[in-house]
């Protein structure tokens, strides 16, 4: 395939626990961040229930919507992991043992340790694909652009490397951060007019408190480094008619 | 209004910052958790660039979807800050300055301080509802079943206890946690027992790692007590008969 200047994905976190707040998602950055610097962009993230018609739902509409969907939760051993199940019947496709997987846990377990709850994470739609994981075994899987990650964030992480291979992304999205010790009001004008004048370039304006000092992050972002260089003259050159303090550039 | 025992919401976080994975997002735990504790169940996350298509369809969808909807971020000074007039668009209402909100930022600020910048927030839907700002000083606002709130995690939390009158919840949404020292392959078949038996509590199961040793936490949900009580000794059960360490309960 060659390379695609857009290339864009969705991110769809499957679990109770992340709606009822008990816990704090951190797979979002941490497979946005990836997705960025292999030239994919995050167009939308949903957090959704585990609830079998929800999960189908909501694949069937964002697969269309995005050139790869990337769930993850709900791919362990417990009742409440129903993604590989529901994943199933949005493709609609048989939900049985992918015999690559169960010899991979079979062999990864002692003997007798690979229990019926351990053989549920070898259930999988008919002729998915593996994602190999270094950390505990048990693999994810895709089926067509939709890629299935476990929940745990360590073993998340330790899995998006083999992956490099399989997403073909576009041209990477570079960004420069350029932080002034200013108040987002100060500078809003000159920011804004900045902006019109670089429509092919997306500026950010984030306010921090670092230090006990207030501060504003201008980001800006373009696949196109030349873009952002003539971007961040002019946000410079406002700084220095304002006698802003600049932080970090 | 009486209360009603089913009350949902989504929370829509608006920002290109944590698409990108800049920014971690933290506003839908704490969201999460108080609608919690007021009753309110929440249903889906939704998180979207600053695109004023995208957050006027994405609004239109989920406040018929939903009891409430909370929105994060968008409502600052700058360029990219275009919940306010986004908001307005979908509901068709002028986007114009809200006296009230302009008095409360003009008596905020020193003199001459209220500068144009500034000025930007409050504009605001006609007719909105203002929602104060104790921290720093620029209300949220609502429309009918949507509440927009700001996108620093500490301005935010400080606004959500004037809410607590706004909104009506349902009963409260209970939960009660035992973690025990196993793996969830050792407990999947019996805890799904557990769960056909009460098919009204909702029962998740979370493994951790704490200081270097596996657990599993089992979190058991429902607005009854005595459903989480009868469902606890069913769980304590098995767990005794296959003499699994209860690390807390």
């Amino acid at each position: 395939m060659t390379k695609n200047t857009k290339v864009n994905a969705a991110i769809l976190i499957i679990g109770n626990e992340i709606l009822s707040g008990r816990t704090q998602d951190t797979n979002t950055s941490t497979i946005a961040l990836w997705l960025n610097s292999i030239g994919v962009k995050v167009n939308e993230v949903r957090v959704i229930a585990d609830i079998e018609h929800t999960i189908i739902e909501t694949i069937g509409h964002l697969r269309k919507k995005n050139n790869y969907v990337f769930t993850t939760g709900g791919i362990g051993p417990t009742h409440d992991d129903i993604t590989a199940q529901s994943i199933s019947k949005a493709f609609n496709l048989d939900y049985e043992i992918h015999k690559e997987a169960f010899k991979i846990l079979e062999a990864y377990y002692k003997p007798g340790e690979f229990n019926e709850g351990r053989q549920k994470m070898v259930w999988m739609p008919k002729n998915a694909k593996l994602i190999l994981n270094p950390t505990s075994g048990a693999p994810g899987f895709s089926i067509d652009n939709v890629f299935c990650l476990p929940g745990v964030p360590s073993i998340l992480k330790s899995m998006l490397g083999g992956l490099n291979n399989e997403i073909v992304g576009g041209e990477p999205i570079l960004s420069h951060t350029i932080s002034l010790r200013t108040v987002e009001s100060e500078i809003a004008k000159s920011l804004s007019k900045v902006q019109d004048n670089n429509n092919d370039v997306e500026i950010g304006s984030y306010p921090f408190f670092q230090a006990g000092k207030l501060g504003v992050s201008i980001v800006i972002r373009s696949e196109d480094q030349s873009k952002i260089d003539e971007c961040s003259l002019q946000v410079l050159d406002f700084v220095n008619k304002k006698k802003i303090e600049i932080v970090h550039r």
